[in-house]
C-alpha cells in the first residue's frame, strides 16, 4: 500500500555521477539489488549516518572511508543489511571495496560501502564478485532511475526527486534517490539517501547544506518509530557545473544550492511516508504556538508514533480524544490543555481543550476520510512551530512486518 | 484475544467494604456499567492517579474530594470517560457525587467519582439518577466478582486478585479489581484498580505502601506505549481485621501488608498485559547489567514499544536484529552492543553483539512459539536490573482500535 506515490519523474543526469546496477542475487535472483555509483575525482562528499548504537559494518566503514579520502566509489548493496554480524561483518564491507579496487584501479578507502536488508545475516561475497563487472560496465549518467530500483527493500515503488536551477547564470543540478519504508524515524531510519549536484561546494559548507537539509527532511518523519542500523545520507558535489565554487554560507549561489538540496530531500522524505508500510494516509502533522520548536517537535512526534492516534487515522476516525491524551502524555512542562485547539484538514475538533461547541461528527468524518491529512494542533503559549509527517497504522504494517523473513 | 487469562480467583471479602453493581445504560443497555464501593466509617485511603496533562474531570474531582475528606462512597461507571468535557464536565462529575450523598446522607466530598470509556462525549447523568438506588441496594461484601465485571470496557476478561496472610496473629485479607486492556503504560493507563485491605495503617504509611506496590507492577507493563486521561489506583484500608494499627514503616506487619498488596498489583497488572488488546504473547523482558535501574527500564521499554519487536513476537519470528535495533536507540551513553547478549526463553541468540556460534533458527522460533515468553537482555556493564511486561502487536490490534468507536 502507498499514499499518493506517483511515477517517479525525470531525473536529471549531474555530470560527474554514473550510476550501475546489477541483479547480484542477494537475496532473491532477478532482483537488482547491487548499485555502483561513480564519482568524478574531485567530488566533494558530505554524509550523516544513523545514530543507533547498533550500527552495521558498512556505516563503521563508511566513516572510516570518509574520513581517510575523498570516494570514487559508492557501493550499495540491499537484501542483507551486514549488521548484528560483528568482525566479520567488517571484513565482508571491506571486501566488497576491495572487489571495487581491483576492478577500477582505485584505492580501498575510495570507496564507500552501503547495505540495506536483513539483519544478523552473514554478507556473501559472492554475488560481489559475480556481478560487480556487470554494474560496473553498467555505469551511465543516465541512469539514477534504474538506480533507484536498484536500492529498494520493502518499498513499493522507487522514489526520487530532481530539479535545476541557476546560480551565478549557470544551470545546476540537484537530483537524489531514496529508499525505506518501515523502521523509519528521525535521525535516519533503515533509509539510505544519495543525492548528487554539480555545483562546486567546500567540503564544510556541503556538510552544513546536508545536516540544514536532513534536520528539515528526513528527521521530520517516522513510519513506527524504530530507526535502523544501517541508515544513511549522502550528498555529493562533482563541481562540473560550470558554476563557480562556492565558499562562504553568504553567498547567495550557496543558499540557493542549499535551498534545492533541501527541496530534493523534503520530497524524498515524503516519499517515503507514502509508502510507510501499510499506509493509507498521509499525515501533516503541526503543532503551532510551542515556547520552543523543541517541545513543538516533541508534540508532533508523540502524536505521530501514538499507536492510537494512527489506528485510529487508519479508521478514519475523528478520535481527537487519542490525539489530546498523546498531547497530554508529551512531557511539556505545564501545558495548560484548555488552550489548545486542533483542527483536522480545516475542520475545528477542539476548542479550548474540549469539543468545539460547533463541530459535527460528520465534518469530522468527512475530514478523516483523505488520503492526504493535515492535523494541526495550536498550543497557543508560544511562538515556535514544528512539522512532521507519518503515515497510518493499519492491518498490512502488521502484516509486512510479521511475515518479513518467511 | 488474551493470553494465559484464567478464571477469576476466590476474592475474599474485605471487612468494611460493600460493593453494588448495576446496569446503567451508559453506552449499552444490558452490560453491568455503575460501580458503587462504600468503605466503614474510619477507612484510611491512599490514590495515584494519571500523570497525562490531559486529565480527565473525574481525576480533578477525585484528587480534590480526598484531600478534603476521607471517603465514605467511590463511584466508578464505564462507557464514559468523562474526559475532554471542560467545566461541564466537572459539573458532571460532582453531580454524580451529589446524588449518591443524597440517597446516603453522606457529604459530596465524601464521594470519590471515576469514570472509564470514551473520551469527549458529555457524561449523562439520567443513567446514575435511575441506577444508584439499585447498585446501593445491591451493596454486598462478597460483591468483588460483580464489581470485577463492572468496571471493564474492552477488557475480555474480569481481573482480581485476592490474598489472606497473618499479621501479628490476625488474618489479614487484601482483595484488588482492575480494568484495562489498551492505552496502557506506565504511569497508569486507562487502567482503574481498586485495592482494599482489612488492616489499620495511618494514611501517610498507607500511600507509600501504595506507591512502592504502583512502581513494582502498574509502571511495569506497556500494551502500546499510550497513556491515559482517567487513570487510577486506590488502595484503601479498613482496620476491620482486629490487627493493631501499623505505624511505622518498620513494623514487620507494615511490611508484611506492603508485600501482600505488591503481589495483589503485581498479579492484577499481569492481567492486564495479558489481556492486552489483541495479545497473543505475554512477554517477559529483562535487562541487566546496566550502569542504573533508570538505564535498564528505559532499554526495556524501548524494546517493548517497538511496533517491529512487537510483530516480530506476534509472528513467531526470532528476529533479534529488531532487539538490538531498539536497544541501540535507547540512548544508553556509550553503549557497547559488543557486550550485549540475549536469552530467549533461556536460548542464547545474541552474545557479543551479533549472532551466537551455536544458536539455530529452529531454536529460536521454537523458543518465539511459546504463549509466556521471557526475553532477557544483559548489558554487561552494571549490577542493575530492570523488568517490563508487555504483550505483542496483532491485527486484533489494529481491528479493535480502528472500529472501537463505530
Amino acid at each position: 500500500m502507498a499514499v499518493g506515490l506517483t511515477d517517479l519523474p525525470t531525473l536529471y543526469p549531474v555530470s560527474g555521477v554514473a550510476l550501475g546496477v546489477a541483479c547480484a542475487g542477494f537475496k532473491s535472483p532477478d532482483r537488482r539489488d547491487l548499485v555502483v555509483m561513480a564519482l568524478a575525482e574531485g567530488t566533494r562528499c558530505a554524509a550523516v549516518f544513523t545514530r543507533n548504537a547498533f550500527c552495521a559494518a558498512p556505516v563503521v566503514v563508511a566513516r572510516r572511508h570518509l574520513s581517510a579520502a575523498a570516494p570514487r566509489y559508492l557501493l550499495v548493496n540491499t537484501g542483507n543489511a551486514n549488521a548484528g554480524t560483528g568482525e566479520q561483518g567488517i571484513a565482508a564491507a571491506l571486501a566488497g571495496c576491495d572487489l571495487v579496487a581491483e576492478h577500477t584501479g582505485c584505492r580501498r578507502q575510495e570507496v564507500v560501502p552501503f547495505s540495506t536488508g536483513v539483519i544478523g545475516e552473514p554478507l556473501p561475497l559472492q554475488p560481489f564478485r559475480d556481478s560487480l563487472p556487470m554494474a560496473l560496465s553498467a555505469l551511465s549518467e543516465d541512469a539514477w532511475a534504474e538506480a533507484a530500483h536498484g536500492i529498494m527493500t520493502t518499498d513499493t515503488a522507487p522514489k526520487g526527486a530532481s530539479l535545476r536551477t541557476s546560480i551565478h547564470g549557470e544551470t545546476v543540478t540537484v537530483t537524489g534517490i531514496a529508499k525505506g519504508a518501515g523502521m523509519i524515524r528521525p535521525d535516519m531510519a533503515t533509509m539510505l539517501a544519495f543525492i548528487a549536484t554539480d555545483a562546486a561546494v567546500a567540503p564544510d559548507l556541503l556538510q552544513r547544506c546536508l545536516v540544514e537539509a536532513v534536520d528539515a527532511s528526513f528527521n521530520r518523519i517516522t513510519v513506527d518509530g524504530d530507526t535502523s542500523t544501517n541508515d544513511a545520507c549522502v550528498l555529493v558535489a562533482t563541481g562540473k557545473s560550470g558554476c563557480p565554487p562556492m565558499t562562504g554560507s553568504d553567498d547567495a549561489g550557496y543558499q540557493a544550492l542549499c535551498g534545492a538540496v533541501r527541496a530534493v530531500c523534503e520530497t524524498l522524505a515524503q516519499l517515503i511516508v507514502r509508502d510507510g508500510e501499510g499506509a493509507t494516509k498521509f499525515i501533516t502533522i503541526e503543532v503551532q504556538g510551542g515556547r520552543s520548536e523543541q517541545e513543538c517537535r516533541c508534540a508532533a512526534y508523540t502524536i505521530a508514533q501514538s499507536p492510537l492516534v494512527k489506528t485510529a487515522f487508519f479508521g478514519s476516525d475523528p478520535n481527537w480524544g487519542r490525539i489530546l491524551a498523546a498531547l497530554g502524555r508529551a512531557d511539556l512542562p505545564d501545558l495548560d490543555i484548555e488552550r489548545v485547539s486542533v483542527h483536522i484538514n480545516g475542520v475545528c475538533i477542539v476548542r479550548n481543550g474540549a469539543r468545539a461547541a460547533d463541530y459535527t461528527e460528520e465534518q469530522g468524518v468527512a475530514a478523516m476520510r483523505a488520503e492526504d491529512i493535515s492535523l494541526c494542533i495550536q498550543l497557543d503559549r508560544g511562538r515556535y512551530n514544528s512539522r512532521v509527517w507519518t503515515c497510518d497504522l493499519s492491518y498490512e504494517y502488521v502484516r509486512i512486518n510479521t511475515v518479513y523473513r518467511s
